[in-house]
């Protein structure tokens, strides 16, 4: 009897709706790939907006538009939530060379590290000392480095086929090269960029003093990979030659900026509450558009294809452009906590900070068993050519709402560019490709949809 | 008993035979990203060679080059296969305007395609009209279409996933435009160019005219996307506009040319050849980096990765360099000719030519029972991102060896930015990434190297 009741009442049920998913996702990726917004909206915040560093003016401005354009797409609701956010500036260039001999110079191209003091008056010049990663600072200890600039020279590994591994195996020396340096009485640090091929563009990215008192802070830079593969080679030459640099960044007061917010009212559940995100704020060199310029137009486009499409979530759906992830996370943390204090229950949340590029998939932080449900959709995003399904970790805007219930996911593209342009002068909108945008966008569409429609329970929910 | 022996005898051997397989694909990706020559080699192609037309003195310095570099590989043969090709040039850079009113004219970007006679001397100038496919010819007929250019402006649709098939959807306007149209007394065609994004370049490629008389046939040109949109709009505005195009292209006799050859002879089956390549020649206006220098470079890399990670090939690897892909196809069937003639036998072949992009798969051309062999091998390449394993078509060069046994095979990188630089100007070097193009590289060598391990019989092959 029971074979007969799936055989009758549950199979052509479940093929019922196995059919209309196929349809469903392919009216996202068609509505994405012929008459989407997102590339639209990504040409606007790059090239009309910019660089959008927390705390600048540019930031806020791609607060108001992004709210302007989420109230255009008439969601149900649309705000703007305040955090207060650090300001950090570059100031003029900087510059930098290395000195071979008295008035023998090369100019070298380097960039602040994010959060990094400047030099003193007049610049930094001194003998400069190459190690392998921070590991290597305590065996050459004070006696090699005291009064000297360290010059961080890991490179990323690039036997690796996630280029976020590589970046993952050596970003601590940008992060924290400068103060552990400090330990052993260096004056400045210079850090090899986080770029896997070799090229002019210096990387910026945020670094941190931890709890080290103003006054024993150390300037902190990045120069690019072919300068750093020059620097290395002369110091093997002579390695009694000086580096100069001259920055003139400065940190203000913190200042008042905000997440901006908006979403489709679930239908059954709209306690259920399923975020998209990416974040609005990006590094100054560039204008942001893979980092993350991408991800926010994407998620914005989630919602935009889910009401395009005709469907009616039956949860909330929710876009969170977070402000600060690049030096603070300070939006993600107020997003967490205004959700905590309000008790609001996340079903699902998910990230795109990975760049613009071809999808290949998601990266799930769940369960064993909410995986079991979610890989078991796989078959319907093979036509679109996205294979990769995994437990792993998600984004860090969305970190902060980890509970061990809400399932969390970051898109997963194509990681073999990313690093060229990550926090350089060129993450800029014309190295996005459009379809590999709108690609990802219908890819994040399409699992939300089938998340909002099957949520993660076995058991039909019973409403109220 | 048979339980036992295949736990016991069989069992040990595969998972030992597996595990030297995954340490040998290690090896591959791991040589290709650290120290690998196919950019290298692909720079001095593009860069130091350029456009590689067939019969220019480009494609010939090519031929010297390569020939050079597989010698210095230290192969057990290399080898130049002569082959006369044809030699079309295209003169002095075209031109072409719309005129909406007398004197009032607007430029717009064009290019002859590759095989179209010349313009009259002066040009063609007349009425145009818009027709989407070949296939509208017939709906307006002679009476709207004798004595005008015929302007096809079918667009490659943007929903489809793989951006091949869109090609494929249109390309018969560019190839066979100009024979239909002049059917109904065209004087000439425009062609919008073969590319999804909305730009400024004009994209060539061949044309034929069938069997029409020199006498008879009209110039045929590609215009760039954008001004393919703009003459459709003025012609909305008024059918009645001029359109102008000069070209200067000229047809010379064949000539002689080359395809390149290289090999590692088989240590226990020297007879069965395993083959590889992509095409030499290219289209005049980039540097055919991605089209198909790319697939050149990986295929010598194929041989030279073999050779770097101490594998020893059982069968005979062979790299071509075909010449003449894009005009002619004369190397392709001039190499089948030769090992028809030879009587040699070709267990595999496998083509790359969809540019330098990270690779997704491959797609095969061969029996249910062979792709069930290649199929088990999918998990050995998953940790690559290597998912695409489908049977299909595989490439126009190894097309001609096709013969029901030998099992064909192409690779297939992304293809969303294909289009954008194929046959065009910036069809260049610096459009291709250094680790997809050696991505590329280590995914086809790792199945070159599985099929000389393991061919394709189920049953150990008795030498000699």
């Amino acid at each position: 009897m029971k074979k007969l009741f799936y055989l009758f009442i549950v199979f052509p049920f479940l093929l019922n709706a196995q059919q209309e998913d196929v349809s469903q996702l392919k009216d996202i990726y068609e509505q994405s790939l012929t008459n989407g917004k997102s590339y639209e909206w990504l040409d606007y915040l790059s090239n009309q907006i910019g660089g959008r560093l927390s705390g600048s003016l540019n930031a806020e401005r791609a607060v108001e538009y992004t709210k302007k354009e989420l109230e255009a797409l008439g969601l149900d609701r649309v705000w703007l939530q305040p955090v207060m956010v650090p300001k950090w500036t570059r100031g003029v260039k900087e510059y930098a060379y290395i000195e071979s001999a008295p008035g023998k110079t090369t100019p070298v191209n380097i960039c602040a590290l994010g959060g990094s003091v400047a030099t003193p008056e007049g610049g930094l010049r001194g003998n400069i000392v190459e190690v392998n990663g921070v590991e290597e600072l305590q065996v050459l200890g004070k006696e090699k480095l005291e009064g000297n600039i360290v010059f961080f020279n890991k490179p990323m590994q690039a036997n690796l086929i996630n280029t976020f591994e590589a970046y993952g195996g050596c970003v601590n020396q940008r992060y924290q090269g400068a103060q552990e340096a400090v330990k052993y009485g260096a004056r400045g640090v210079i850090v090899r960029s986080l770029n896997l091929r070799l090229d002019d563009l210096p990387h910026t990215g945020s670094m941190s003093y931890g709890d080290l008192p103003a006054s024993e802070r150390i300037p902190a830079a990045a120069i690019s990979t072919k300068d750093a593969e020059l620097l290395s080679t002369m110091l093997k030459l002579d390695p009694d030659i000086y580096f100069f640099f001259s920055q003139k960044c400065r940190v203000f007061p913190d200042v008042k900026s905000y997440n901006v917010i908006g979403e489709i009212t679930g239908s059954e559940y709209p306690e259920e509450i399923i975020t998209v995100g990416g974040h609005l704020d990006s590094w100054d060199l560039g204008d942001g558009a893979h980092d993350d310029g991408a991800g926010c137009v994407q998620s914005m486009e989630v919602l935009r294809l889910l009401k395009e499409t005709g469907y009616r979530p039956k949860r909330t759906i929710r876009v969170v452009l977070f402000m600060n992830e690049e030096n603070g996370l300070r939006g993600a943390r107020k997003y967490a906590e205004v959700a905590a204090e309000k008790g609001e229950e996340h079903l699902f949340a998910l990230e795109s900070d990975s760049g613009g590029f071809t999808p290949r998939g998601f990266s799930f932080d769940c369960r064993p068993d909410q995986f079991e449900k979610i890989e078991a959709w796989k078959p319907l995003f093979e036509p679109y050519l996205i294979h990769y399904f995994e437990r792993g970790g998600s984004g860090a805007d969305i970190g902060p709402l980890k509970n061990g219930e809400t399932v969390l996911a970051g898109l997963r593209p194509d990681s073999q560019r990313y690093f060229d342009h990550h926090h350089a002068a060129n993450d800029t909108f014309e190295h996005v490709n459009k379809r590999e945008l709108e690609l990802g966008a219908a890819t994040m569409t399409s699992l939300i949809y089938l998340i909002d429609k099957y949520g993660f329970s076995n058991q039909p929910k019973i409403k109220g």
